[in-house]
């Protein structure tokens, strides 16, 4: 009666969620608890955001709860092209950009526009998120995993030896959940060379698919947007960590216009969104998004941090791999069994997640979106996990 | 490259899209345009939810914006199991409640986590809402129409005809798109027979998928939920009608808790919305139906629309299937060309939609949720309509 592969996913507890339930009862119990493992923004939205979403929630404008047109309202796409060229060069309009509820929808789309064959491939570079794997077997394509090197940076020659006749894009998505890595321009060169040469090799276009949602949380380092490196670019984004909105669901897929057969692409993209049953994002948040497409988030906040957080790790002794952006650092397992780290952890109050599902195997994910008392509080509490490890 | 079928969904402008556009044209070019062509509300959302939505948006509490769980918060949920169970003698609890972003996704979700083979079929009852067909062939299932009689009520011969051993499911739309339909009591209770009978004969749950977007838009007949009926029922609900927000996307699946094998049904609906590439209903709005859950449509408006059109429309002289619910109106094409009837009424400025394509054949829809004054202004068309209909 019940098809068992969505009950198994959808009975499954992913171990932040399990983590997330113990931290509950230890909180119950009195206990201290130091939770890392949510990527839930602590830092507020940009003030654009708040006041933009209060005047408007007041206006009552007639029309304002309607059904959007199905890629969202042309002045906020306008908005959205206008931000992205200005900043980095490109040349998209309001029909390049198709409004999603965040950018989960635009990556699950795009494994569905671009799957012709059951046999089609997407590659996957590590570190990842694990719900790539998972949305492309759904999609009905198969998930290619690329290691990465132990320090967590890109394996460009694993990635050449994984590209075949099956393969229809690649995932990218920097700055990295979990590691926190941004790629630099070397490695963005190295990456783009990879995907020229293997679309030469094969005679038609390889797709880069990719995910920036933390595009704008970058420190010491500019931000970047990895579709004016190619052309053959498909970008899903989200609003959730860059205006603080995880729970409001808006975001944008974009399609180079420089692609071949881009127009094409946008439409599979919409006739793929309308199947997984999206009538349109909603309607609030675009005319949100509309005046606050230049918003920046507080940037200052996650660097501070950054840098108490990863000082104090490795003052401790803890090997760490420093994050550029995003709000997570990777934590290394000496003897390589993260989940022993992230049990002992989880004795003292740390919920940290184990990353060997992320493709970060060894590693545990600290998520540092979190008040900066937090971290202070939780520094005794790492002095004692060290200590346990290495007993 | 591209999946050509995704391409051609998304590249196939529906018949109302193709309506939307001309009236665009026209209005432009200074023409009357009579527009009946979409189900958006005209009538504003009852004042609580005007009141919630802008005291929660200036709030800003700290965690306004934050992911809420899959299934959404408790508290709403429990809101909405307090109103239905209140409403109609359930036994829902929050964990019975699955909120989404509107009813589209609970749809698609229940056809996935129905399909275990390819030969599964989910039968429909005509007429029906044209996304139905599309999105159990996306989910990799069949869709079987059962054709209506000839006054859009249903063939309940027909439905025990198409119930085989295949059949996973039955979906039932009342209030009716596009017919305005509600089903009697006498009505429920054939299909009723019809599945328990078809059930005992099985040897297994057959579902009843029920699709109930118009609940609260019924005129002098009491509103009814069916999942009160029946107890393999999976509900469908969007508050994108009742309380006039279609462009914010917010509904709710539901599974009846006497359902055979409730727990794991309510498992695979949240594993299929989250294999859709959802993540959780907007925050703000499941807020906003927490405290709004027991509010109510405008229905005087509608009703006066409906009163004033039908009988305007019968005193014409056009034969029409006058609606108990929903904001719909079929009108009957005398020579069962209803593409002919929207072609020529375009030329004087009426939209209405061909319901062939929703299985009502012969049939166009007027909606008639618009302002009174566009009725009344319509009325010398309409007359102009028939007289050269019938020329």
């Amino acid at each position: 009666m019940i098809n068992q592969e969505l009950l198994k996913i959808g009975k499954g507890r992913t171990v932040i969620r399990r983590l997330f339930e113990y931290g509950k009862e230890r909180r119950k119990a009195g206990e201290p608890v130091y939770d890392f493992s949510l990527g839930n923004p602590n830092v507020q939205p940009p003030a654009c955001v708040n006041e933009a979403l209060a005047r408007i929630a007041t206006e009552h404008r007639d029309s304002l709860h309607e059904y959007t047109l199905g890629p969202g309202y042309e002045s906020t796409r306008q908005a959205v092209a206008d931000d992205l060229n200005r900043r980095f060069g490109l040349e998209l309009g309001y029909a390049n950009i198709f409004m999603t509820c965040g950018a989960s929808p635009g990556l699950r789309a795009a494994f569905e526009a671009l799957r012709e064959r059951k046999e089609d491939e997407i590659v996957i570079l590590s570190p990842y998120f694990p719900e790539y794997p998972l949305f492309i077997n759904n999609a009905g394509a198969t998930p290619i995993i690329v290691p990465c090197k132990d320090d967590l940076t890109p394996d460009f020659d694993a990635l050449k030896k994984a590209i075949n006749e099956n393969t229809k894009a690649v995932i990218v998505n920097s700055p990295n959940n979990p590691s926190g890595i941004v790629y630099d321009e070397k490695t963005r060169k190295q990456l783009v060379a990879v995907l020229e040469e293997k679309q030469a090799e094969l005679g038609r276009p390889l797709v880069m698919i990719t995910d920036e949602p933390y595009r704008e949380l970058v420190y010491d380092v500019p931000d970047h947007c990895f579709m004016a490196d190619y052309d053959n670019t498909i970008l899903c984004y989200s609003y959730s960590k860059s205006l603080s909105l995880p729970g409001e669901r808006i975001g944008y897929v974009a399609v180079n216009p420089k692609m071949q057969n881009a127009e094409d692409m946008y439409w599979a993209l919409s006739g793929a969104i309308r199947m997984l049953g999206y009538v349109c994002a909603p309607a609030i948040f675009q005319k949100v998004v509309e005046e606050c497409a230049s918003a920046r988030p507080n940037i200052e906040q996650y660097s501070k941090n950054r840098n108490l957080l990863h000082g104090e790790l490795t003052r401790i002794g803890f090997e760490c791999v420093k994050p550029d952006g995003a709000f997570y650092l990777c934590l290394k397992a000496k003897d390589g069994n993260s989940v022993r780290v992230s049990d002992v952890a989880k004795k003292l109050g740390i919920l940290i997640v184990p990353c060997d599902e992320f493709g970060a195997k060894g590693f545990v994910r600290i998520a540092y979106c979190v008040k900066e008392e937090t971290i202070k509080e939780s520094i005794p509490a790492f002095e004692k996990l060290y200590e346990l490890l290495n007993e």
